[in-house]
């Protein structure tokens, strides 16, 4: 267990994987936990794992994302960490993937990110306290052929949190952009049987994060690579 | 005057500054040109000095950008060159930028290179020719603070770029992606008196394009920077 | 107190500073720790306070690095973490910079850090086992004016990083590369007053470095930024 | 043809490939050309073709580039283009390469390129005028397993050019870094029979060097990167 400078965490475009892991690492180090899907049926494994809160709201929405916050603020506390963990994907040859698959797969991807990231900044000025973690994509530094939605969402994922960090690091808040640069371990995609730990545990994951999270000032990570021992790159 | 292996240009998202430059010097090497605009009016000098035949579009909207490419394979014939000029900034601090102005501009910075570009691979797949030109910025490269948007839109756009050629190169399509690095030179923004060439002359820039258009296949550059002698980076 | 999976740590280029701190932390792990730096004089504080072994050394020389392991092997076991630390700038116009101090500027930046890395993974490869951490600095990501020198040698540390990492990392070696992007502070180059942490506090570094030692390998970061939150970048 | 706004380069490394076209195109736009290489037999057909100066010089000794430059100054004028092609790989697992093998490609890969930069800009400031190049490759953006030397030397010259470019560019000195990002055409490897235009024609890359050296000041590139249409990157 970390001992952290935070209190309260919000975590968006939650389910399993990723947010699961890291939502039970920080109710383990004393963090209260909210956790936020469209879905919020995906969220009951979670929210029985960590005891964590659950909020429905379509990140893609600005109104949604309002009142996300209002509620997370008056049942679980102004968050002084918040994640961004959702993403759509739209794969496909360039000259045949739907025009409105790729609107959506920017408006998860990176609006959203946008929308939740202002309404950190709002909390966290204030205080000039709290951090921001974004969950980036091997997509997001390497655009890949048929896959121009993603790597347009990941990529401007990360203009973001440069932005971000720039103008709010100065002012007490802790931005970082995470590259997951691999597949992440799940039920559905275990290990290869003869490849071990060729694709990233969550839980491994979520000890970085709260790594990061645990820096002291002098020494922030904006930007942090993570992939398997095996992996090309 | 350059020999070019094309022969008809559409510029979307032009006006005065690069596009007018680029179609300038594209009509001199004797290659037809198309320009597109929202606004048509702001067009007439650039139709004026080169002959090139105006378009309006919104380049954010896929019907928009469909009927775009029809008019001008039936006016201009199908366009074996594509540029995409056209974005939006919406600056400001974090907390205070307005969500739709932020929609808007990764609209036209980044969706609507998207459709361009797909309308253009359709076009130049089947005959395994052609050339898409994409013009960044430093945001694209480097996120400011007070600048979340353009940075989203711009890095979104390089995202792109990269997703492009990496599916269309192999294809026999050259797709670059430009990083202009510096404030672009025009009647309302002259050189300062004191620092001659400290602001890119957009002649300057189209020569670089040009050049870029005229690389054999053998040793294409994909990502071009280009920044005045001064300019610090 | 993180629990690591190493047992001996040889930290090169030691001396006060982020080697001091990093030796302190991992001796506090329970790993054992030698270091080594050409004047071991300099280490006599280091080596009082965390109990360290120290060794005499010119990491640019290939027999005394040799002999350097050697000597590690016999008193302290082979290393299962090795940490390259030394530097050396030669900074000043490139007309009028004396290419004897950038040669030996490379030499001790780069040449010695290859040395070392080389003796690390001839003693980890067999093992299937160890970690290489490597300490760059902004000049590896960004060269400056008036400093060839050391932009060249840190720049060089990089291109090391990513061929050991993917080269050994299949081979269960992590290797990471830290960006230090700011000053260290130390007693000489304290924090100014007015800017509480704008400096990085070398017991911060090290609290990265071993965070970074302590990752599973399902999910190890290679290259890492460290800034303070004032810093611009 | 292409007018350039330069009357003498200096071609440091020259040989057959890269060296050869820049030599030939350079001639043919009016600039006198020397060519310099440690073995002067080696540059008899270029001569011959190209009407070039030869001069025998190692680059990696301070002393001979001295020499090489004192000579060309007197036999050819002050060189206002100056270009680096040497470079010299040490492949080979990083346990088993030979150390002084390293040594030697970080002294021929970097250290000269120094060298001939600093004789370059010492021509160079007094008249505000002149072009460095810079020869790179893939190497210099990636490191790979098994070429850590390769991968210092051209991370290395990357760092040389950016300080350069930042420090001289000021003082209207155009630095340009290519990245040669695939294999070059020659007599012993040609393309494959199937894969036409597969490896980089070295009159294609000249042709790039030779646009970049047409660029006005008000928009120079630094960084430009060339691979063949079918290239994986």
């Amino acid at each position: 267990m970390t001992a952290l400078p935070y209190r309260c965490a919000l975590i968006v475009g939650a389910g399993t994987g990723i947010s699961a892991s890291v939502a039970r690492q920080l109710a383990q180090s004393g963090v209260k936990v909210g956790v936020a899907a469209r879905n919020v049926d995906k969220l009951a494994p979670l929210v029985e794992a960590t005891g964590a809160l659950a909020f429905a709201a379509d990140a893609s929405k600005p109104r949604d994302v309002d009142a996300l916050f209002a509620q997370v603020d008056a049942q679980l506390g102004e968050p002084d960490i918040v994640i961004y963990n959702a993403s759509l994907r739209a794969s496909g040859p360039l000259a045949a993937v739907d025009p409105a698959a790729v609107e959506q797969s920017l408006a998860v991807t990176a609006f959203g990110a946008f929308l939740v990231v202002q309404q950190a900044a709002k909390r966290m000025e204030p205080r000039g306290h709290g951090a921001i973690l974004l969950t980036g994509a091997t997509a997001g530094v390497k655009g890949f052929a048929q896959s121009a939605a993603f790597a347009m969402g990941k990529f401007a994922l990360r203009g973001l949190a440069q932005s971000a960090a720039r103008e709010l690091g100065p002012k007490g808040i802790h931005v970082a952009h995470f590259n997951i640069d691999g597949a992440v371990r799940s039920a559905r995609r275990p290990d290869p049987a003869d490849a071990a730990d060729s694709t990233l545990d969550p839980d491994a994951i979520a000890q970085t994060y709260v790594s990061v999270l645990a820096q002291p000032r002098s020494a922030w990570s904006h930007e942090v690579d993570l992939r398997p021992w095996t992996e090309r790159f």
